[in-house]
C-alpha cells in the first residue's frame, strides 16, 4: 500500500460510481455459454458520458498543467464557457480561479488527470453529470494515478503459470494445471495452419466430453500467431483438452497467465488439525479466485456479482485479506443508479443484504466517508423496499419480485419472516447512516421503524409452543412450519432473548426434524449461529466433515453445492447441465470466517476495531494459532489447552475467555506486546 | 413514403426510445466553440446496453430465419436458457414456441432483424432491459428495415452542391455557397503538403475573422487524401475561407455534401405581396435547416434540442412537412429517461412546453398510439413538476431551477403566471392522455387540478385596473407589472372570456406602454395571439417589417434575434461574442405557422384533422393561394376580396367566413371537389 506521502497527491478522477458501474457492465457480459454471450439478468445500469469537472484553485504564480483525459475535452476558466482549450498544455492564469473540464466519452469512462507543480486533480474536485448536483469526485488514487492509463484501461494483474501434466494423444493435448484456477490460456510455438477448439473442464470429465463443457474457446490458427499465443477471454477451469483439426498443427508447450486481484494475505489460521488446516488454505484459494474486480458468486458460470453472495465475501474478507476497494467497488455495482424499479438482482433478501454490507464495511472499517457517499442511494433503495410492504408494513414479494431465501424446498409467498428480520436489519442500517451523516430528522424515524418491526416479527412470527419462529405468514394464517432461516438471523443479529436463544438452538438449530440446510449459501449463516450459542464443538465437526468431504474427493476448491451422498459425475450437474455445478464458489469458503469470527473469536465492538473482542474457542483442537487483520493492524492468537496468547498491533482490544467455569476479561496491550493468560 | 402492402414487414427493432435516446447523445456533443466541444449542459441519457427480446410464434413447418443483430446476441427458445444459439441462421423448429433473443451492445443501439418466410421482426415483438417490465419494441418501419444498415447507422441524406462565387486570393480561397447551408466541406483534387484550415461563417465577415469565427476545422493534408476529399464534420455556413500554410497546397474545386432530412414540402402558399411570398419562402428553408434528427434551435452554434424551441417546431411542422417521425423523435429525446432530477433543459417553462407539444401531437395527428407511449413518462415527468409547487399549489423556480420564458428584463422570482398557465395546459394534457389509456382514476384529479388552477390564476393575476394578467407574485406581493407572456398564452389557450380577451388586447397586446417582445421566440406567441384577437392586417405588417428587415439586409435564413435599430456587424453579436448570433434559426421561421394558421385559416377541431376549420383572412392582402398538409391529406385555399376556393382530400372541414358582416359556415365537400362561395 502506497501510503499517503509517498504519492504525488495526483490521480485520476470521474464521476463518484460510474468507474464501479461501467467495470460492473463490462463484466456481466463476460458470462459464456458454449460460446454464446449469457448476459446478467438484470438491469445493467451505465456511466454517464458527459460530465463536467471543477475545482477553485488559487495560484501564486502562473503554472502549466498538464492535461490527460479519457475522452474529448474542453477546458475553462470562471465560467467563460465560449473560451474553451483542449490542448495538453495549458497555461493557468495566478490569482483565484475556477476552473472547469467538460469531458465526453460513450465507450469508456469521462476520467480527467491535470497536473501542475500545485495543481492536480484529487479528491478534492468535484463534478457533475449536468444534473445541477455536484459531487466529490470518484478516484482510487492509490492505483489509478498514472496518466498513461486511463480508468478505463484498468486490469487485473496477470502471472504465468504451467501445467502439471500435459498429455499429447492422438487428437490433440490434455492438460491439468493441478488445481483450479483462472486466465488466459496460452499456446506456446504453435505451427501450421489449422482450426482449434480448447475445451476447459473444472473437473477431468467436463473437460473430457466436449459435446457438454460449459467453456470452450474456438481459434484458427493461421500463422499470424505471436510465439506466445494468448487466448482473449480469461476463463476457469483446472483441466484443458485441446484438438486441432488438422495433423498440421503443432505447439512447443502449454501454459497460462493467471490472471488475479493483488491482495495482502492478512488472515493466517493452523491448527492441532491437519484437515481444517487444509481446509482453511482452500477456502483462502476459493476466495481469492472469487475476489475480483468485484466478489463473484463463482468463476466458471456465472461470474456475476449476486447480492447475497457478496454479503458473505465481505465478511470473508474481513478475516482474509482485508481489501476494502474492492467491497467498495461490489456494493457501488450492485446499487447501480436509480431509478430502482425492481429488487437488486431482481431478489427482494438481496436488496436487503446491502443494507446489511453497508453496515457490516463501517463496523469492520470505521470508514465513514464511503457509507456517507452512499445515503442518498441507501434512501431510494429503502424507499423502494417501503413502498413494497403491505398494510401490515410487511414486505412481500410483489408483482415478479423474486423471494428467495435459499435454494430449498420452500413456500416463499405472503409475508416471509426471514425477509422482515433483513428489512429490519436494513433500517437499523438506515439509522446508523442518518446519524452519520447529521440527517437527525431520520434517524429517529428509522431507529423507531426498526424497533416497531422488531416487536412486530417477534409477536407474530415466535411459536411459544414450537419454542422457534416460523416461516412465514401468507394471507394472514400463519404457516406451521419452522425454517432454520428466520431463527438463524434472529440469533446473529441479536434480537432473541437469552431464552429465546437457548430454545432456538434446542428446538430448531439442533432439531434433526427441521428441514436440514443443503447449500453452503444458507450453511454459513447456520454455522455461524451454533457459533452465536457455543456449539463450536458441533460446527467444527460439521466442517470437517463437509468441507473435508470434497478434500476427500479431490477438491482443490470448494463447491456451489457438496451433497455427501451423491456419487462419481452426480456431483458435477446443477440446473438440469451435466456440468452446471461451480466448483469454485465464494460462499463456499465460509470455514474462512467462521474459524477467524469463531475459532479464533474476532470481532469489532465499535466501527474500524477502535475496540474489539477476542474471544478464542478451541472447538475441540488441540491448539491453533492465527492471524485476523483488524483494520491497520492485527491481532494474533495462539491458544491451546494451557494458556492463550494475543498481541495486537491496533485499537484497544479485550480478551475474553473463561477460567475455572467463570468468564474474564483482560484488556490487551496497546503498545503490541503479547498478553498470555494461563486458563 | 413506403405503404403497408408495399414492404415485408419486417425491420429492426429496439427498446422502445433507446434509439432516440442514443442518437441524441451523439448530437447533443457535435457543437463545438473553434474546435473544442461544448457538450450539451443538460444530463445526457443512455441506452440500455443489454437487453431481451421475446415474441411467441406458431409455425406449421419448421423454418430457416436469418439473423442480423448490432450487437452480440444469443437465441433460445421456450425459455432453455442453457441452450443458446448465435449463427446468423437458424432453424426455428413447427409448433408454438417462445423465442427469445439477448442482444448486448454498449457502443450502439442493440438492435434485432430477424427474417424467416412467416417469422419477421416487427412492432409485434416485445423487449425488456431485464428490469420486469415489457414493452412493445421500437421501429421506425419504413426507414430503418435494411438488414445491411443497423439503427446505428442511420444517417441524413446528402447530395453535392456547388458554390455560386470562388474567389482566389493570395492567402488561399474565399467560398460563397450563395445561401446559408449546412453539411460537408468537400475540397477535390488536393495536392501537396500543407496544414489547411477553413474558417466558415453564416456571414461573410465572420468567414474573413479568422480570429473570432465560431467554427473552424484543421486538416493535414499529405498526400493520403482521395481525390474528393470529404470534411468530416457537418457544418453550417455560407461562406468558407480556405487557408493553407504552404503555398505548395492546391486544389482544383470546392463543393459540399448539403446534408438534410427528406421532407415533403406539403405546406405551400403564395400571395398578392412579392416580400410575404419571400418571407414563407425563406421561413420553409431556415425551418428545414433545423428539422433533422430533431428539431434543433440553430444549425450554427448550439445544434442542440430545446424544448421551448421544439414546441414552436412542432407547430411550424403541421403547417409545412407535417413529418410526424420528427416530432416522435424528438419528444422522446426530451424527456430522456427517469429518473428526472431537473427539468428538461434545465428550464421550469421547458419541461411544460413538453406537455403541450403532446397535446398538440395528438391533436394534429390523432396518432394515440404514440402519446399512449408516452404516458409512464408523462405521469413521473408530472409528478416532479406537482412536487415543486408551493403551499399555494403554485410552480415556482426552486433549487436551481432556470425560469426562463424569454431572454428580456423579466423578474421571474416567485411565482409566474405564464408558468401557471403552461402548467394548467400540462395538466389538461395529463387528463386527455389518461383518458385515452383509460386510466379513468386519473382522468378526473388531472381535470380538477386543470380547473382549479385555471380559477387561481384568474382570482390571483387578473388585474381588473389594468385588465390583464400581472407576471407574477413574490412572497405573497403581486408584481405591478403587466407583461405580455401571461396574456397572450391565456389567450391562445382560450383561458379568458370575451370580455377578458377584449381588453388584452386593447391593454396589454396594442398597448405601447407595455414592454415589447424583442425576440422572434415570444413574438411568434405575441403575433399568434393578436390574429386570435383578429388582428391579421396589424400582424401581416409587422411580419413584412420585422422579416422583411432581414430580408433586405440579405438574411437567406431567419435569425435568432433581429434588433432593426442595429447597424453593420452589430447584428451578428450576441452572448458576448462577436459572431453568437445564429442566422438560422428554427424559432425564425414563425411567418409560415402565422400565415398556414391564421391567414389560410387552417385548424383541427378534432384529433388528427377527422372535422376541422377552415377561416381564411387576407388581413390586406389582395389575394392568396396555398396548401395545408391535414394528417393523410391535403387543404387547398384560394381567396380575394370576391370568393374563397377551398378543396380538401382528408376529413371534415367546414369553412367559416364573413358575408355582409355575419359569419357563415360550409361544409367543405369531402368527394375533394372545390367548393367556392361568394363574398
Amino acid at each position: 500500500m502506497i501510503k499517503e506521502g509517498d504519492r504525488e497527491n495526483v490521480c485520476w478522477i470521474w464521476y463518484p460510481g460510474d468507474w464501479e458501474v461501467w467495470l460492473h457492465e463490462q463484466i456481466s457480459v463476460k458470462r459464456k455459454m458454449r460460446e454464446v454471450i449469457y448476459p446478467a439478468y438484470w438491469r445493467l445500469d451505465r456511466h454517464y458520458s458527459s460530465v463536467r469537472f471543477t475545482y477553485t484553485y488559487e495560484l501564486e504564480m502562473p503554472e502549466e498543467v498538464e492535461i490527460h483525459t479519457d475522452g474529448q475535452f474542453a477546458v475553462y476558466l470562471d465560467g467563460k464557457d465560449n473560451e474553451r482549450h483542449n490542448k495538453q498544455r495549458m497555461l493557468l492564469p495566478a490569482g483565484k480561479h475556477e476552473i472547469s473540464v467538460a469531458v465526453y466519452n460513450d465507450v469508456g469512462i469521462p476520467a480527467l488527470y491535470m497536473k501542475g507543480e500545485h495543481l492536480k486533480t484529487n479528491d478534492e474536485w468535484k463534478v457533475s453529470c449536468y444534473d445541477k448536483h455536484w459531487y466529490q469526485v470518484g478516484c482510487w488514487p492509490n492505483e489509478l494515478n498514472d496518466p498513461k492509463t486511463t480508468p478505463s484501461q484498468y486490469r487485473l494483474e496477470t502471472s504465468e503459470q504451467h501445467p502439471v501434466t500435459v498429455e499429447k494423444r492422438a487428437e490433440g493435448w490434455f492438460v491439468d494445471f493441478g488445481k483450479e484456477t483462472f486466465g488466459f490460456l496460452q499456446l506456446n510455438g504453435i505451427k501450421g495452419q489449422s482450426d482449434v477448439t480448447v475445451y476447459y473442464g473444472e473437473s477431468r470429465e467436463e473437460a473430457e466430453d466436449r459435446d457438454h463443457c460449459v467453456l470452450l474457446d474456438r481459434i484458427t490458427v493461421d500463422g499470424s500467431q505471436t510465439e506466445i499465443f494468448t487466448l482473449t477471454e480469461s476463463r476457469a477451469y483446472r483441466y484443458v483438452q485441446i484438438v486441432p483439426e488438422s495433423n498440421d498443427f503443432q505447439l512447443d508447450s502449454i501454459s497460462m497467465l493467471y490472471e488475479y486481484l493483488p491482495v495482502d494475505y492478512r488472515g493466517r489460521f493452523r491448527s492441532s488439525n491437519d484437515q481444517l488446516n487444509q481446509i482453511w488454505v482452500t477456502s483462502q484459494y476459493t476466495f481469492h479466485l472469487n475476489t475480483r474486480e468485484f466478489f463473484f458468486d463463482g468463476i466458471k458460470r456465472d461470474r456475476w456479482v449476486w447480492s447475497g453472495d457478496a454479503y458473505q465475501s465481505f465478511l470473508l474478507n474481513y478475516y482474509s485479506f482485508f481489501d476494502r476497494d474492492v467491497v467498495k467497488r461490489t456494493l457501488v455495482a450492485l446499487r447501480g443508479k436509480d431509478p430502482i424499479v425492481t429488487h437488486l438482482n431482481t431478489i427482494v433478501d438481496y436488496s436487503l443484504y446491502w443494507f446489511s454490507g453497508i453496515y457490516d464495511y463501517y463496523l469492520y472499517t470505521g470508514d465513514d466517508s464511503f457509507v456517507k457517499s452512499q445515503y442518498e442511494r441507501m434512501l431510494s433503495l429503502m424507499d423502494f423496499c417501503l413502498g413494497r410492504r403491505n398494510n401490515d408494513g410487511l414486505m412481500e414479494g410483489i408483482e415478479k419480485d423474486w423471494v428467495f431465501v435459499d435454494w430449498a424446498d420452500l413456500d416463499n409467498r405472503g409475508e416471509v419472516s426471514t425477509i422482515q428480520l433483513l428489512l429490519c436489519r436494513s433500517l437499523e442500517t438506515m439509522a446508523l447512516v442518518s446519524q452519520l451523516v447529521g440527517d437527525s430528522d431520520r434517524v429517529q424515524d428509522f431507529q423507531e421503524q426498526a424497533l416497531t418491526l422488531k416487536e412486530k416479527i417477534i409477536d407474530i412470527f415466535w411459536n411459544e409452543n414450537i419454542g422457534g419462529l416460523v416461516h412465514s405468514r401468507a394471507d394472514g394464517i400463519l404457516n406451521s412450519k419452522v425454517t432454520k432461516y428466520p431463527n438463524m438471523f434472529a440469533l446473529m443479529f441479536g434480537y432473541l432473548n437469552d431464552k429465546q436463544a437457548e430454545e432456538v438452538k434446542k428446538n430448531v438449530l439442533l432439531n434433526p426434524d427441521v428441514q436440514p440446510i443443503k447449500t453452503p449459501y444458507m450453511r454459513f449463516y447456520e454455522l455461524a449461529s451454533l457459533c452465536e450459542v457455543g456449539e463450536h464443538q458441533f460446527v467444527l465437526e460439521e466442517m470437517l466433515q463437509y468441507w473435508g468431504g470434497m478434500l476427500d474427493l479431490g477438491a482443490t476448491s470448494f463447491w456451489e453445492e457438496y451433497d455427501p451422498n451423491q456419487t462419481g459425475t452426480e456431483h458435477f450437474e446443477m440446473y438440469g447441465m451435466r456440468y452446471g455445478k461451480s466448483l469454485c464458489h465464494a460462499w463456499g469458503a465460509s470455514p474462512m470466517f467462521l474459524i477467524g469470527k469463531y475459532y479464533l473469536g474476532v470481532k469489532p465492538l465499535s466501527p474500524g476495531y477502535e475496540t474489539f473482542m477476542v474471544e478464542p474457542h478451541l472447538g475441540g483442537l488441540v491448539w491453533m494459532d492465527g492471524t485476523v487483520p483488524i483494520n491497520e493492524g492485527d491481532v494474533e492468537i495462539f491458544m491451546d489447552s494451557k494458556k492463550i496468547r494475543v498481541r495486537a498491533t491496533y485499537g484497544h482490544g479485550i480478551l475474553r475467555y473463561e477460567k475455572n467455569g467463570e468468564i474474564r476479561e483482560t484488556e490487551i496491550p496497546v503498545d503490541g506486546n503479547w498478553l498470555e493468560v494461563v486458563r
